[in-house]
């Protein structure tokens, strides 16, 4: 049998086409990169034989370090190797002379943040572990369309495990992405659907549905699954009060189709950046719809006047609080961009005595600090 | 607001890490790559000012010529442009001095093969047009976990359009990859929930549930959904009775958990390659069991015989044509390395007189003829 297994492997790479001729077969038995040691330390190998200089860049390195030079050796394969990393996710690309965002070419592993793939790594042993898939039972995911302002509409639910085989109904967490991306992101980057398992196994969470939307309205969907066809991702976003009117007809939607709790209770909404905007306008807009908000380093005071969904914020807020709020998380890394205008919203919110809870990171506007986030409230909903 | 979305977009990239600082921003506004014409010439760039030698590899090019040398403007882009191309979907990687499998920068539509990530695009206007997203409604895909063999093993399930909000029950075709591949392998390189939407869109195939399976026993999932971690993709598969034990599990949960028709005459199999032998051997282990039978390029005699499964293979198909069988379907490519096999094979069901159809298109083992061979099946089955 293994004799026949090279031989089909070898045609099958032979066949295949010019581009993977040859290739597979050596580089998947040759280099290992990148190379996770127990200590934490991690070593990135990239073969370019002619290359006069090559770095490693990534947010693995040391803040304001840009992208660490990696040494040749005889046969022509650079590497680099870090002093040991705290357990997380970490993203990284080469530069080879003057190139820039060369993926490598050893890692299948690669998400994409707006219009740039990159490569990623988890160092276990501590925070990564729950982004990683355990040996434990798995939710679903699916990629569904909903009809919603009208049109139809890409999103992303997470079932949790149990979810197909139950009669049970389920709390719900509408989760929302930032400007540049879409219904993708807390899943590649946030690494929802492995925190979810791992809190929900663990008893740390409850069992919950997670739905994650697209909240830019122009698109249909993430690139390449709607008829707008393969564009070029760019920063884009809705801040014109479009996706806060569409967001009854997703609740809806939700509920029509999942066996959901339809109550407030057990509703929860929350996002990042545009994402925690929209979660702070789409709660305050429904005041009856959410008992559970969470504003993730979000861009709070950026709704124009002259839009009616952004008009008298205080009085939409009174009436907010006054139908009352189970949970109103604000988090925030402190240097983050927008650190100063969720200082300004504490106060607005201090004025008028209505309760939430502070949560300070460190670190600025960066998918580090989301995961985090998302892992602690997650922790914190339908309880 | 465009000020201010510009203002937030700066500050995103400049915050979110050393890897996407100030690229993303010249990057989004610069470079076009792939660069798709009406006249279906396609155009390649990168930038790359201090290479010596760049070629772009492909699928594209004509059989027989692996690499095209690619022209350097005075910027440091280096450029090429195809001739017209027939309407598909096509692969391509860069050749950047010894360095290979450079992924294109500004083209985020990524496939892997095994272990490598390979760029695509596709030429519309004729059969292109079916694997690209159309303005018509969708079908979910779900990614579940079932137990099948007593363990929970990964699965892409598509349902199509309109399920949700239907009572109606579904008849299923259960989709196999080949020996490297996975349950994602049909999704991404086999474009099938965009054949599938736009055949039943067209009114040419039936509305049906396709179910994914991972056909290689020893993994439970793709790489890096499982607990097997982030694992680096290899040629693998399995051919020792294993998988088709498990299938009436795969069924009977399929059964179980999406409206189906639980019946012979609304269940079909089939497969490419190794998924083709797969497919021959389950649908004869059970002849009850599916009235549709798909081998695309099979492997068909490569099952040890000292394996029960892959005994008696004679007695074992009098049995399955006895029982009946709607459509046993054989494709094959004119240069596929396993033609001879299928040649072989029909030999042997024509000396029964075993009724098939048996459909031969051009090219090779390879994913062109994959696709098209899925897109006349579907049109063929529940009819």
């Amino acid at each position: 049998m293994k004799r026949f297994m090279l031989l089909i492997a070898a045609a099958i790479v032979s066949t295949l086409g010019s581009v993977t001729a040859q290739q597979n077969l050596w580089r998947s038995e040759g280099l290992v990169s990148p190379e996770i040691a127990d200590t934490g330390c991690v070593t990135f190998r990239l073969y370019a034989p002619e290359a006069k200089r090559v770095e490693v860049a990534g947010d693995f390195l040391p803040q304001g370090v840009e992208s660490a030079a990696m040494v040749r050796s005889e046969e022509g394969v650079w590497s680099y190797t870090t002093a040991p990393l705290a357990s997380e996710m970490y993203y990284y690309s080469f530069r080879v002379d003057g190139m820039r965002d060369v993926t490598d070419p050893s890692n299948v592993y690669l998400v994409r943040d707006v219009s740039t793939q990159m490569n990623y790594f988890i160092v276990g042993g501590d925070r990564g572990d729950i982004y990683k898939a355990q040996a434990i039972s798995h939710g679903t995911v699916a990629r569904v369309w909903a009809e919603m302002g009208g049109s139809e509409r890409r999103m992303v639910v997470y079932t949790p495990a149990g979810y197909e085989a139950s009669k049970r109904r389920y709390p719900v967490l509408y989760l929302l992405h930032g400007m540049g991306g879409d219904e993708e992101a807390w899943l590649a980057t946030g690494r929802l659907a492995e925190i979810m398992d791992n809190l929900i196994a663990e008893g740390k969470a409850e069992e919950m549905i997670v739905v994650m939307t697209n909240g830019c309205t122009k698109h249909a969907s993430a690139p390449g699954y709607s008829a707008e066809g393969m564009w070029k991702p760019y920063m884009s976003g809705s801040m014109d009060g479009s996706f806060e009117a569409m967001f009854p007809d997703v609740v809806s939607w939700v509920d029509a189709h999942y066996r959901t709790v339809k109550r407030k209770a057990s509703r929860a909404i929350a996002g990042l950046s545009m994402g925690g905007f929209h979660a702070m306008q789409i709660s305050k807009e429904y005041p009856k719809m959410f008992d559970y908000v969470g504003l993730f380093s979000a861009a709070i005071f950026r709704g124009k006047e002259d839009i009616a969904t952004y008009a008298d914020l205080e009085t939409k807020l009174a009436r907010q609080f006054s139908e009352g709020v189970a949970l109103y998380w604000i988090a925030i890394g402190s240097d983050d961009f927008l650190y100063k205008e969720n200082v300004d919203y504490r106060a607005l919110l201090d004025s008028h005595g209505y309760a939430y809870t502070y949560r300070e990171s460190d670190g600025g506007h960066i998918w580090r600090n989301w995961r985090i986030y998302i892992s602690e409230f997650a922790q914190m909903i339908f309880k």
